[in-house]
């Protein structure tokens, strides 16, 4: 759920003048309001050009479709809020790796319970989330660009406590790490109940030394 | 995920007409049609009542609201793939409690893989999960008539676990559960992966023993 490193596979070309950069900060904004307010099937390139004040032929000359406009104004948005957090002192983003498992993995689930309540991320990431459900390939594009990218950084840092012994070497990281991003992600998404720091510390306790007695 | 043993809080009263049987019969295949067909936002009672060849009369006195239909048909669904489970020879859903706790949950999981691909159940499903994600009203009370209910017989299932001495005491088994439930309900819900028995018997071994050395 961590968003703040994954990459675009393919950026506009950058443009230098102001009036672009001017045009695609607002044809992102429009785009994340729009999908928050009418949902992902009514967002058009359309309703995104009207709304960003750009004719719809400048959006279509940076994009291919509404799925590729979306899924850039979203990684904008991990990008302002890390630009905002280094602007405010804060260190930029790494998944840290401290040679303390549990606390590395309970200071970046924190940081996603924030980024999960934070209001700006959550209407668009709603809307686009249910999308997701029951449209495979909108689900699929934005599980592997943005979703995926993520997840391989905590694959990372259970490699990493694998070869410093702290995770049993017969573990396979990419299912091991479900154990404590999936219950979060399936209480923000169906409302099965309250999401907080008290809780992914409990989950990665529980995920690390199991719940059977030792 | 397991609904069999959910039960609705308001059952439309008995009619003992074959005729009226017919119609609610007719209703729900019609509802659970138009929700996989064009999702829930746009099932409508008219739509509904159009479709299963009834009054859209006929659907208000028996239920409220488009949710209420809904939420019954589904347990319906449920409760007919119960009764032909029995007419193959097999015995009715009970989450088995034989004092192997990792085989009793494999068991069940196993079984919420098989309604998870079962196309039936599918559709419809994926409606009202993704209805659900940004509709936080519907999701509660579809979260708290047909999954809250299934996740319970789990919760029993660890607190006898617990009485048993095979899951620590200071566990919350409402927490515990997740690690399990919650990475089945990600892989489905996101599409973030192929689901199996064997990747939900790999994830009750984690979940049980941790993922650290013993």
């Amino acid at each position: 759920m961590v968003q703040k490193s994954a990459q675009p596979s393919q950026k506009p070309a950058p443009n230098s003048t102001r009036r672009s950069e001017r045009s695609r900060r607002a044809i992102y904004d429009a785009a994340l309001a729009l999908v928050s307010e009418v949902g992902y099937p009514k967002t058009t390139i359309e309703g995104i050009a009207a709304r960003a004040g750009v004719g719809k032929q400048t959006i279509y000359r940076w994009w291919p479709s509404k799925a590729d406009v979306l899924l850039e104004a979203f990684l904008d948005l991990s990008e302002q809020a890390s630009e905002l957090a280094a602007k405010e002192g804060q260190e930029p983003f790494e998944f840290p790796d401290t040679g303390d498992l549990a606390a590395d993995l309970k200071f970046v689930l924190r940081a996603t319970v924030d980024e999960l309540l934070n209001p700006r991320f959550e209407a668009p990431s709603r809307a686009l989330a249910a999308e997701g459900v029951v449209n495979e390939q909108l689900g699929a594009v934005f599980v592997s660009k943005l979703l995926e990218p993520s997840l391989q950084l905590y694959v990372q840092r259970l490699r990493s406590a694998q070869d410093q012994g702290a995770v049993r070497p017969e573990i396979d990281p990419r299912i091991a790490l479900e154990l404590f991003v999936s219950p979060l992600a399936q209480r923000w998404l169906q409302h099965t109940g309250p999401i907080s720091y008290e809780y992914v510390d409990t989950l990665v306790d529980y995920a690390l030394h199991g719940l059977t007695p030792r």
